[in-house]
């Protein structure tokens, strides 16, 4: 079925082209829901259907394999959207039956299953079923440094890791829109992307656009980190639009409400800014709570100085009244704020390194013991939280930041910004970062911030949305299977099992980016019959291993045969021979 | 000096056109030389100038930096080249000058430092003086599992990582163009590309051209996997032309010489194709000779069964003659036929998993086993060797693969393809692989061989070949980051140092790819003031984090500058007052 428009869009050309992007189906999937307890949780998921294996015995299906979906209705070919006003409320009904003042965190810790939690468990389970024996074969144990990765999710286990706060589920009850997540290190590693126009340039639409194509290419949060013009404006279509938590840095519109003097800012206009925030329905706030005073004078030494611009400002502040950051000594009055919108902390690190020199100092970790402590204020208050981390740290210093995080944080969600583990590749710090992001997350981290190719440059353009988030998924899912998620690995076979087999649109359907596959595949072999070729462009048809290979694993199968039988007519020769263990010599 | 070609080249265009794009020197750069004990010992080096720093004392003037050069003669303006006639064949003095059958190992064993080695020590010290206090302030300790990485390299030391096996010098008798270059864990983690044509494309003017454009960018080896038409005269133009070391797997080519059928190979075609190469000047031999009879019934329920070409060759070989594999029965005799040229063993992991589902197991274990033992055998014969490994492997798996190389190869250098740590990616395998890549090189793994984004899908293009190996530049950088090479964090260092002034040029020129961070920075402020601007594009002049840090640095700065008179003015007054600790209350 069609997807209809609501309203003509010839009126509004750019809402139409960014929908026509964001609903674009991929290539031999479909989307599906699976069920919850109640009609209204309804769990999406993207099916990707496989074509047959050929065997010596014939053709043999291949069952469907079930992704994460993060693309929200704009997939859904039933599902009307006009994106000026907004998808769907899907979370209205829910809402409705809540008393006021309730977090996720207060419900749990009463021992009440959400209808989040529930379509949570259900979300995370993909591809597995109770007891399923999908997981028997060739599949390796994870090591998860303490963490409690369960073999299949429960309403109730998700309550627990809510109540105990190892988890967040971002979703400020004036967002109705999005479709609940969670982020914790006993479940899927989460990816953030960043959007967000500055001074200088981009357009309201730009940011739209951004968007539905970042949670198109995966973004399980979006955070909108706008500085310049119509910063109210562009948060609303934003939010309006999105089927994923949106996050932001209340600190930049407050700062542009005072003319961007930093010495300027007040708690007055900063609770303002927060409500307002709030009440558009932002569901994560970074707040740069941990910058304290005294550890200000720690970073002038530094390679790099101050390199968060939340971090900056609020030093700015501190040293210029000579008091200590508003956001700490109102950190009470922030919760009471939180908690009645259910609004999630992201406690700032507003002194993370910004080179791989000034990594792990004593600001930095002087910041997050600081954090430490604010967590244990924001869960008296029954409010999520969740810390956020490095920016730029060498390999062998990833570690301790991750057991350092979970040891004063309590256990936390970690959510870090890479980290990048070099400093020397401007241009190419999606990759950079990624290594230490797929590390930290192997380590524990629960969402990886993303870093496109422009950072430090210049501003992310599509393209590099694109390619930040796929660098980003690559390290999730890495850290996934080496933490041992339990559904990680079934895709990892699947897709091999295809390319192993030659099924070369199941090779590129399974993958992230079954476009760019497919793209890469024609560049070489250009022609429709490659595609159900035995044989690849790399070897050709002589050489190919993987036919090789094949032959190979027919030929041990025949000589196994031939040992059974074999052995039959040894076990039948020695049976008619009596049976004697010894025969004469 | 501009570059002089000796001959007319209007008859030959696409040899202009490949020494042109080779040529091109990077912006702020120059090429230099350090000298040796001896004239003929000169170790390139690209010089990158920076710019002057702005303080608050005026201009002060900031070093150049030194880094590791693999572009060879190409980027000397000095230097007259001739493709259809090759590089300078600058070791043929030295050669000249040797007993016949030596090799590195056999003289290192003797105590002998050779001028390879003498040029290495030069080489891996950029930067570096003896005794420089370069390093001070803020640089990180590496961890380097049970490594011995020197603060300085001395001719002595590389001699007796030589002489021990833990490092091998690629440098065939025939091969007198390259620049000497070392593989070993207690060295710089080095990069290997693999160009080659296909049966299905690929000229030879596009191999040297893409010889040249990975040296270019950073390859320290190049491996020629062509398999098509053409295959020694290929071999004949890379070797030529080659600054960096070449290594083969002839078994492709003896495949060749048995019109493609594995059964039809025979030692006498192996003998004769091995010569054939190691005459060339081929710098290293990838050899199947661990692929035993035994193991390869244990690929049969994998997965992903063999996937390396030389591995399926042999596997298929031995079933065909129910016989051991011929690399391994007559390893002795390839001993000496490597030990005659100085060819280095690569042996070869022709059983490394193809998916992270067959990762570690058996059938790759028991190979690497046998690779050890084999080990011995050439080291007993001066043969110097390094030991390939996988492949497709999880993260939390790959340290296993590090620790048993090392125990059971007696610490031979490793040198590993990626690995991959997730299969799900195909478009994007540079990065799947960068983020195994730099940990197994952190771990202790010698040399990476680069992964490109065409990895299982078609041919790298020229493109492909810079996009692998900016992944793998950066990941074995971060390696010896977290490794603790010397000289490592220098550049960082530099860069971020550049970054946190505001000197674009310079910031861009330190990197790995000056020309694709210029690009992007012009993508959002294209005009040439915006270089020397004091913000950046991502936050806009009033919002600038960097802008800000400095202030707090000045601030700080001022702070103790105020303290420290208060001091003074304290001191004066208790000096005055008579110096007595307790003054009456």
């Amino acid at each position: 079925m069609k997807k209809i428009i609501t309203q003509d869009l010839n009126n509004a050309p750019e809402s139409k082209e960014i929908l026509e992007t964001a609903s674009k189906t991929f290539a031999g999937s479909k989307k599906i829901y699976l069920n919850g307890s109640k009609p209204e949780i309804n769990v999406p998921m993207r099916e990707i259907l496989q074509t047959d294996s050929l065997t010596a015995e014939g053709k043999q299906k291949n069952k469907p394999l079930y992704v994460y979906d993060t693309s929200g209705p704009y997939t859904d070919p039933e599902v009307e959207i006009d994106i000026e006003f907004g998808i769907p409320k899907n979370r209205l009904s829910w809402l409705s039956k809540r008393e006021k003042n309730s977090t996720q965190m207060s419900l749990a810790r009463k021992g009440i299953i959400t209808e989040e939690m529930e379509y949570i468990a259900i979300r995370e389970n993909q591809n597995l079923e109770k007891n399923s024996k999908l997981k028997e074969g060739r599949f390796h144990t994870g090591e998860n440094f303490g963490a409690n990765i369960p073999e299949f999710y429960t309403p109730e286990f998700v309550r627990e890791e809510i109540a105990s706060g190892r988890a967040v589920i971002p979703a400020n009850i004036k967002h109705p829109e999005i479709e609940p997540m969670i982020i914790g290190r006993n479940f899927k590693t989460k990816v953030n992307a960043n959007i967000g126009n500055s001074a200088l340039s981009s357009s309201i639409h730009d940011e739209v656009e951004k968007l539905t194509w970042s949670t198109r290419w995966g973004a399980d949060t979006v955070m909108d980190l706008s500085t310049g013009k119509n910063i109210h404006e562009t948060r609303e279509w934003i939010i309006r639009n999105s089927p994923v938590p949106i996050g932001t840095v209340p600190i930049y519109q407050a700062l542009e409400k005072v003319d961007g003097i930093a010495e300027n800012l007040s708690w007055e206009v900063f609770e303002e800014t927060l409500i307002e925030q709030a009440e558009q329905g932002v569901d994560y706030f970074t707040i740069h709570a941990g910058v304290l005073l005294r550890y200000v004078p720690m970073t002038a030494q530094r390679v790099t100085g101050i390199v968060s611009r939340g971090g900056s400002i609020m030093a700015k502040w501190c040293l210029a009244h000579h008091e200590e950051n508003f956001l700490y000594t109102r950190f009470e009055d922030i919760c009471k704020i939180m908690k009645r919108y259910d609004v999630t902390f992201s406690l700032g690190d507003g002194l993370r390194p910004g080179s791989v020199a000034d990594a792990n100092d004593e600001a930095q970790f002087g910041e997050l013991k600081t954090l430490g402590e604010l967590t244990s204020v924001a869960w008296e208050n029954d409010v999520q939280t969740m810390i956020e981390g490095p920016g730029h740290v060498p390999m062998q210093l990833i570690k301790e930041n991750m057991d350092k995080q979970l040891e004063q944080c309590a256990e936390a969600p970690f959510y870090t910004l890479g980290p990048l583990t070099t400093d020397i590749a401007p241009g190419y710090d999606h990759i950079t970062s990624a290594i230490g992001a797929a590390m930290i997350g192997w380590y524990g981290c629960a969402m990886l911030c993303y870093v496109t190719p422009k950072e430090h440059l210049g501003l992310p353009n599509k393209e590099d949305v694109k390619e930040g988030l796929m660098a980003y998924r690559i390290a999730a899912h890495a850290a996934d299977l080496a933490k041992g998620h339990p559904s990680a690995q079934i895709r990892d076979n699947a897709l091999s099992q295809a390319r192993f087999e030659f099924r070369w649109e199941d090779q590129f359907n399974l993958g992230l980016d079954p476009e760019r596959a497919r793209e890469f595949h024609d560049e070489t072999l250009p022609k429709d019959s490659a595609k159900v070729a035995h044989f690849c462009s790399m070897c050709g048809p002589k050489f190919c291993s993987m036919k090789i290979s094949q032959d190979v694993r027919d030929y041990a199968a025949k000589q196994v045969k031939e040992q059974e039988v074999a052995m039959k007519a040894k076990a039948k020769e020695f049976r008619e021979s009596g049976s004697k263990i010894y025969s004469k010599i």
